[in-house]
């Protein structure tokens, strides 16, 4: 079977691997049907050692049910279903408080660091499938596919910036970064009820997409000068809450200066940093909250999922680019380059 | 008058300064009839420069109003009060959400740092005595003083830590730090109900006290050791709630160590360091949440006050020591050597 392997910063190749297989008898094994390419994938996509082992690609998938270990009881084959980021056996302590992302369970991970499975491929198998996979009631050719596609990532990923946020009716909200992921944290600040929602970003078909979305306003502008124009949207105070939605220090600083006293920045970037400033000066001084984390995506399939099947809600949007896995490679430039916003694979 | 002045790290005075008076109408005089020294009062005492000049010292105090201007109209003269250790007018947006630390009147902020002004003294001029101070239903000569002179500062802020932590009776809670504030916090996550309070301390007559305000473990170890213990104490997991009552580095690493994923690290002890680690292997990878900041006492007095005079809870029990004015100087050295938990400064 093919599936893409990277190599190191900027080599992405589609190659010929062993077919993947049932292994426990908790794996299911899923012909992959439609997979997307990441924002989080373009970190090693940038930076990748060329000393490292090629590491296999993709977290994000829909696929269908061919075969399904002993002990797999929710989903069969045929089913078509859609897989979170993180692998989980949806019955743990943590998994039961919905923090999947630190299930117990020995099998449980995240796609990515998987030495031989990934969703950016024509099958993979996967472990803990009745915790892992949600079955989907439409078929592999419904035109809800993008929008379902985004709940194994980027929606639930915005979802949950949102939520470790604390965003509701009486929080004003800024949103830093126009990825996919920042865009669909505009769509669940709304869903959540925030009234004054501010978008930072420069590129103007998303931000154009970010209004759509439920952006009450729109800051280009970075550093010390984006700073300043969110205060003057907010009466000079700074925003509640502050979803921080690239992973970057200038980000994480521009956060700090556009908090208001008693606020949160929740994050869901991934940190491209290990250390920041908390001090007095930063967050204690004004009692600002840090939270956020790798999403639970598991935790909202279904709590968003029928807003998606009722066609209220167009998550799917983001996707600008579709593509088959041979043109993996290219999608990867592609979103390096800033010239699509987000690729979705379809096998 | 006489008040206490801290020259630099070590060197700590009581002299005549000029008497306070009141300069704004919203100010009142306060003759000061109990005032404390704070561990935070330590951090200077050990590092200040010699080359500053010297800085008046104390921020909790009781006393007696004296004189008010002319628009002050909640407290007069001869009324028995205690004042939070920040300023506030209690009326503007901050302080109705209850972050009266981040009050916004220009007149607004903490004692530490007035130039003319302190608790450490036989009088002190209150800026907006209407919203920073509260009267006091005893006389001056209550036996009741102690507890609530830990209103001003320590009780509030351990509350605070346990408040900004989300302490209830479904969460774990372990406290690092056995001075005052730390033993308070165990108070505080005691009456707000949590079952299991682990407190890291090494000072045994601490450590008891502790024990009375509700710990249901201690732990003296400290660094890898300390959080060995603790995650032996909680099935491996660490606490939901770690209160970090200290604010040096090494407090901070052993909060994380300990933190339950998904819980939270609430710092009231104020950082001595801007940068920390905060990235995925410590906070982000494990949705760990970071709260806290310095405590809107103000917010909680009337809230604590009650079961104070009851005398359902003793939270004075923290002053192991009292003086009076001239005693101030060697009250630092005490609590810097450890001697003394905290002093209790009668004027």
């Amino acid at each position: 079977m093919r599936a893409t392997l990277m190599y190191e910063a900027g080599d992405v190749r589609v190659e010929d691997v062993p077919d993947s297989v049932i292994k426990e008898p908790t794996d299911a094994l899923v012909r992959i049907t439609a997979s997307c390419i990441c924002g989080s994938d373009l970190w090693p996509y940038g930076s990748m050692p060329a000393a490292d082992d090629p590491v296999r690609m993709g977290h994000e998938f829909i696929g269908i049910v061919e075969d399904t270990g002993s002990e797999v009881s929710t989903v069969k084959r045929g089913d078509l279903v859609v897989a979170p980021f993180a692998i989980s056996d949806n019955t743990c302590v943590f998994c039961r408080e919905g923090l999947h992302t630190s299930c117990g369970n020995p099998h449980a991970g995240f796609w990515d660091g998987m030495p031989e499975e990934g969703g950016q491929a024509e099958a993979t198998r996967v472990p803990l499938a009745d915790g892992t996979l949600v079955k989907l009631p439409v078929a592999a050719d419904s035109a809800l596919m993008p929008s379902l596609l985004t709940l194994s990532d980027v929606f639930g990923t915005g979802h949950h910036a949102a939520v470790a946020g604390g965003v509701n009716q009486r929080t004003s909200v800024t949103v830093i970064g126009d990825g996919a992921v920042g865009l669909l944290g505009v769509l669940s600040a709304r869903l959540l009820g925030a009234e004054q929602i501010i978008l930072m970003g420069r590129h103007q078909a998303r931000t154009d997409l970010g209004r759509d979305f439920g952006a009450t306003d729109v800051v280009s502008a970075r550093g010390a000068e984006g700073i300043e124009a969110v205060r003057d949207l907010t009466g000079g105070h700074g925003t509640h809450v502050v979803l921080e939605c690239v992973g970057a220090m200038p980000a994480y600083e521009q956060a700090v200066g556009i908090v208001r006293p008693g606020g949160v920045i929740s994050r869901v970037g991934v940190p491209q940093y290990e250390q920041a400033p908390v001090g007095f000066d930063s967050l204690f001084g004004r009692n600002i909250r840090l939270a956020g984390g790798p999403a639970p995506t598991r935790a909202y399939i279904e709590k968003l999922m029928p807003a998606i099947l009722e066609g209220t809600i167009d998550p799917g949007r983001v996707f600008d680019a579709t593509t088959d896995l041979g043109g993996v490679p290219a999608g990867y430039q592609d979103m390096a380059d800033r010239k699509t916003l987000k690729v979705l694979v379809k096998s």
